[in-house]
């Protein structure tokens, strides 16, 4: 158990951040393979970004001492820097393809890859070399290995984020409870992403797609990231491919705990957990509404329903991949999609946004402030499960939720002072921090973010990190106290 | 002090109903004795409005018993059920003049004018017969008394808006403390709130404003109601009267208590509150913003500090007023102002929205979550002045903005259904929510709300309650526990 107290040795944090650019150098050097597998002209910029990357890393680690111990003010640093600095090596291979020749929009994408946002700058996708693609998908499938790591192991430590801890100290029905060294948590939960992501690789291919494909997509869906290696996105692929994103995006927006806990209990786990009956709920009821708000005598009721299907798990879980422009929906149907942006998926799972948990925290306690009012001298303590909420665990949650709507609301004034519309303005800062993908208006579904201008990027980049990061992480940084000696 | 328990008696919750529909019928004779002297063809409908009231109440009153005693429940009850009759009854001048020949709009008018909102189905006001406006411009001063009662007297007794309580409750650092019995402290503010009127009167007529003019808007200006009886609302009066109101909606902004508390301690009582720091604070800081996003070479400096500071004024006080139409502003500025709209002046005043008070909270529980982070084991107490914040306190007030953003955001949905624009249906929404006044995009300050379906009107008649009644007020309504026996 790491200090709680201690100063904070910015070698020991560059020491870690360089080890983990090592590991993104390999990354890197793994999709130069496959750019030269491909004889696309990806392999060299690819390998010069692996170099890259290896040298930095290596620089970091020679210049400092290998850390006796981690601290806690450390630990905050380290996952903030970390992903800063993969998202900056991680823009090389853009650069230096000329895939994306401008530096702010190269970052981005590489921020949007590696937060699994799955927002783009690219115009024409399909014109970009694939060896380049196959690293975009990979950025993405990254980011959810280590936002898993981040969500079981890190966060809980640190104490942001309490709902991780709460899952895991919830004293089980069962004696089923996961192995308690979260080290070990995180290796069992990476071995249920991975085998699912390969399962998806072979049923993607049943459907019709390349090989190539199919690995490009199941790698950015696991991670509900989103990028796609079409223009037309997911509308490029068939019902059935389409159905089987839905599938998946809906099992990796749900708590990869509560996976691995089914393999001992079977299917009940599932329904015995408030926050899966919250999100399944949800779901449900958001394709519901949106189906009977697009549907159209033109149309198959088919089609209507698995675009409305569709559209909500990507945003719920925060995939964001596309196969309707439902900028061309109805307002109701849009400022429907738009509430979902906020809610994200279950804690534990890869997916961004407030997540469901909250959701459910806050729902008890508004109708428990309500019954307060009729019985003011009671006591009333909200449950989850058979777990009761402690107040101060209950107000970090809602100070998590408002502190989420005033940087949306700062962030959607930043934009408009970049000139983008209201609707525009707010689309894109609710999209970057809920890390979801598509914005609104003008920045829909269709469209990408190539346009905006360099501070754009930059605001976008910052919010994306901040949603991703579960914000209290990142602001931590701006205590003054994380820094003094 | 009332039971805290009992069952609720229907007939004693009608009987006091039907007291305040009997004042309600005086006010309405006296708009009518005012319709008469303006001999506008008011009176008979007016009288008639003011007998049918009376009828109703007397009859209420001649059904029930007199109370012997309130309890705790009944409060509730009446608190809600006095604001939706004497706004039923309220409607009636509009329908039986003919002025709004429709019901939802009528009463959608009366509840504009009684929750203090001010917005207008009038497409041309001036049109109006001036008996009906008076009687229109009375709705709003009543609704600000019954307000100022509400929220010294009643809101705190039901523990709702703990804020007035809290401040109530503050030990002062002199003893200039207010008179504890809060019926006694009611009517001090009541002569506040008139005396401040009065002057106000007289200023506006020194501008140039006839004396019924002057009456009119002095009536809707100390309850941040809004409306005018010009077509161009403030913009058809001069300079000079547009910053007398800006300094009038700024005062009625400020919390009564506070101004009742300087006559003995002078103006360092503004200053030691820290409330009032924020609330004056933010007003400057957002007009300095804004003047400087609307300046323009072709416009004189004046003229855009003026409008900045006129409209930052009119929508953190709630007031509403227009002398600009915002919606021609750069998208950011108009953000800018957006974000305003859901803050609302302070507690203890007459203006809606969520209150200052509220927004110092979060903020300081913002920093503390941050702190928190940093210091895992300390304990932090949030403090407003010298007083600690409790956690059951600090747990409400998050609870009651997270309630306020989601009825906004639902309200946003439900006015999209009706087929308004993004930025029309979240405008409304807000402004309704927060008793503001105009809206954005095509229902900004210069359109009404006349084209609106009447589920619309019904919409934002239900939201303009909810949120001037503090929100739990009316939730709790919902709850079967009020009800059972």
């Amino acid at each position: 158990m790491p200090e709680r107290r201690g100063r904070l040795s910015l070698g020991d944090v560059i020491h870690i951040v360089g080890t983990v650019l090592l590991g993104v150098s390999a990354a890197i050097g793994l999709s130069a393979l496959v750019g030269a597998g491909l004889r696309d002209g990806s392999f060299v910029p690819l390998a010069l970004s692996a170099a890259a990357a290896a040298a930095a890393g290596a620089l970091a680690r020679h210049l400092t001492h290998v850390p006796t111990d981690i601290n806690f003010r450390e630990a905050f640093a380290v996952v903030s820097f970390s992903w800063m600095a993969v998202a900056l090596v991680g823009a090389l291979p853009y650069l230096l393809s000329g895939a994306i020749p401008h530096p702010t929009e190269a970052i981005f994408e590489s921020m949007s890859g590696f937060t699994t946002t799955g927002s783009t700058v690219l115009t024409d996708i399909e014109a970009v070399a694939p060896g380049i693609l196959f690293w975009r998908s990979v950025t993405q499938w990254l980011g959810g290995m280590g936002f898993i790591v981040l969500g079981v192991a890190v966060l809980p430590f640190l104490g942001v984020g309490g709902m991780q801890l709460f899952r895991l100290e919830a004293p089980g029905p069962t004696a089923d409870r996961l192995r308690p060294r979260i080290q070990d948590t995180a290796k069992l939960l990476w071995v249920v992403y991975a085998a699912l992501t390969a399962v998806l690789v072979v049923l993607y291919a049943l459907g019709g797609m390349s090989i190539l494909e199919a690995v490009n997509h199941a790698l950015t869906t696991m991670p509900t990231g989103g990028f796609s290696t079409r223009n037309a996105s997911m509308a490029a692929f068939s019902p059935y491919i389409q159905w089987v994103a839905v599938a998946f995006m809906y099992l990796a927006g749900t708590s990869f705990t509560l996976h691995y806990r089914t393999l001992g209990m079977g299917p009940r786990a599932y329904w015995r957990d408030p926050e899966w009956r919250l999100y399944t709920g949800l779901i449900l009821a958001g394709t519901l509404a949106i189906t009977l708000m697009i549907v159209d005598r033109d149309v198959p009721v088919e089609q209507s329903l698995r675009e409305a299907a569709f559209q909500v798990v990507a945003i719920v879980t925060t995939t964001g991949y596309a196969t309707a422009d439902f900028v061309l929906w109805a307002p109701a149907a849009q400022i429907a999609l738009f509430l979902l942006f906020f809610l994200g998926g279950m804690a534990g799972s890869t997916a961004g946004g407030m997540k469901m948990i909250r959701v459910l925290l806050v729902l008890k306690q508004t109708w428990l402030e309500i019954r307060k009012q009729l019985h003011p001298r009671a006591v009333f303590v909200p449950k989850v499960g058979r777990r009761a909420v402690r107040e101060h665990v209950m107000l970090n949650v809602l100070g998590f939720m408002l502190i989420y709507m005033m940087l949306f609301g700062l962030g959607t004034f930043a934009m408009a002072l970049l000139g983008l519309s209201l609707p525009a303005a707010a689309g894109v800062a609710a999209t970057a921090i809920s890390n979801v993908g598509p914005g609104l208006a003008e920045l829909g579904p269709t469209a990408n973010f190539g346009a905006l201008p360099w501070q754009g990027d930059l605001i976008l980049t910052f919010l994306m990190l901040v949603g991703r990061l579960e914000i209290y992480t990142v602001l931590v940084l701006l205590h003054p106290g994380l820094w003094r000696r």
